[in-house]
């Protein structure tokens, strides 16, 4: 997808520039880079994403203090690189693996009361990729809800659980520690109404979205409004799909909140046939 | 939005018809419609929808035996029509509410295995728009796991529990039956592990998709493969958005799948782009 991006001729990249200035109306933008580069422009699409939550601004499940602790970015990495899923303490092949849900969301007390929408899914899918490498490994995913919505539902939450074995805990976890030798997860079973304390070789955080982190700067820059959690505030969808704020400045994707690869896409295309139309608008 | 495409000028409408035959080629295909009008197009976008789960599929949840067993789309048209949310019985406000989740979907008895995607958030809504007004009705929503996903999670499930305080209970259904004065919900609350009887004067079926039914004629006549649920199949979306089987055909919204309305508009919209997109393949 990059490079048929790269490869379009109609196209050009300005790969780590800054937007530093942006003003002007609709048919007739005017933008300055941070590398000092100046250009006209007609309309834009905002498409920043979202920053991954980081687990260190959730210290009692022990990220950043015990080295086995890890998030579902780092046990994508172990596994695209080819190195395979290791505890990074000694490098050994994991017998018991935990991955908490909510890390960073549906969690008011640190400030993050949404839904990351994809973590569900994301660690299913996770659990079966470590099940399939380390036949021998127990993976268990703790959750509030499973939200493996629409299709997701056959193809991750059932088939993790049928095909590969994966256990489904409904649980509020307190806290993870350390024994020394294992790491131990405790809170309690919410079905069964009892403390659980259980050891485990590796804990995952299933990591959520955030707002990106220089949403407040973009939204200055561009004079578009955020949403009361700080991402970029999306109109009305039966209107002009993929609009803000400021007419001829549109946006797609986890800018607007959390959001699927699937959706961010079909958000994109949206978002350069309402520029099309707005700008036929413009002319008419 | 009718009345937006009713306007466009480039736009023609033929309501009621049916394509009996499509043949051809992308950039040339030849279609007849059951008025006997035949035209060709260059391409096709298959917008065709879902079919409401059918309540009387779910005989053991009363729905067709008693009458004010109801579903969300009854319970909406009650509300958009004005009359509001009254029993069918005898007209009667009323007092105790029931929303059952989950009928016809997530239930591999029945056939229906796939989450519904939106009948959370339908029911939180609909339970926002009921005590509202009915301020003395209570209403509670039974649910297997919770999943008003994304920035949906602050809109309406914390928003319904604390502004309009309706209560979600945990809890698997075994029946709806009736003490002839009152509907009688029966089944276990899976939190406490406790049966639960517990009378209402009205019950909600929040009733989930269904493939549309027509989608096997649909897919002879076009020549695409339908998923293994019996939607339209939707090609990998990292290539052309909206792609089917056959080059030329695209589809769009909950053809695919349970599908939101703000996600079928934009997914509508990438579908037109992707069609430009191999019109101009077509030519070069």
């Amino acid at each position: 997808m990059v490079k048929r991006v790269e490869d379009e001729s109609l196209v050009n990249i300005e790969a780590g520039a800054t937007v530093t200035s942006f003003d002007g109306s609709p048919g007739n933008f005017h933008v300055e880079l941070s590398s000092g580069k100046k250009f006209d422009a007609e309309a834009t699409i905002l498409a920043t994403g979202f920053t991954h939550f980081d687990s260190v601004n959730k210290p009692e499940w022990g990220f950043g203090m015990f080295p086995d602790v890890v998030t579902t970015t780092q046990v994508e990495q172990m596994i695209s690189s080819g190195q395979g899923v290791r505890c990074p303490s000694d490098g050994r092949k994991p017998k018991r693996v935990a991955i908490l849900l909510c890390v960073g969301s549906r969690d008011r007390q640190i400030g993050r009361e949404w839904c990351s929408k994809i973590c569900c899914t994301v660690s299913a899918n996770m659990a079966m990729e470590i099940r399939e490498e380390l036949p021998d490994c127990h993976v268990y995913i703790y959750y509030m809800d499973i939200r493996t919505f629409g299709l997701y539902e056959t193809k991750y939450y059932w088939k993790s659980q049928e095909e590969f074995k994966v256990k489904y805990i409904k649980a509020r976890i307190a806290e993870v520690t350390s024994d020394g030798e294992k790491l131990i997860v405790k809170g309690e079973d919410t079905l069964v109404k009892r403390p659980i304390t259980i050891p485990f070789d590796m804990v995952v955080h299933a990591i959520g979205m955030d707002p990106n982190v220089e949403n407040p700067s973009i939204a200055e820059t561009f004079g578009v409004d955020l949403e009361e959690h700080g991402h970029i505030g999306a109109a009305n969808r039966y209107g002009a799909m993929g609009a803000t704020s400021r007419p001829g400045v549109y946006v797609a994707g986890a800018a607007t909140g959390p959001e699927t690869i699937d959706d961010s896409i079909a958000q994109g295309h949206a978002a350069a046939m309402a520029v099309l139309s707005g700008l036929k608008d413009a002319v008419a």
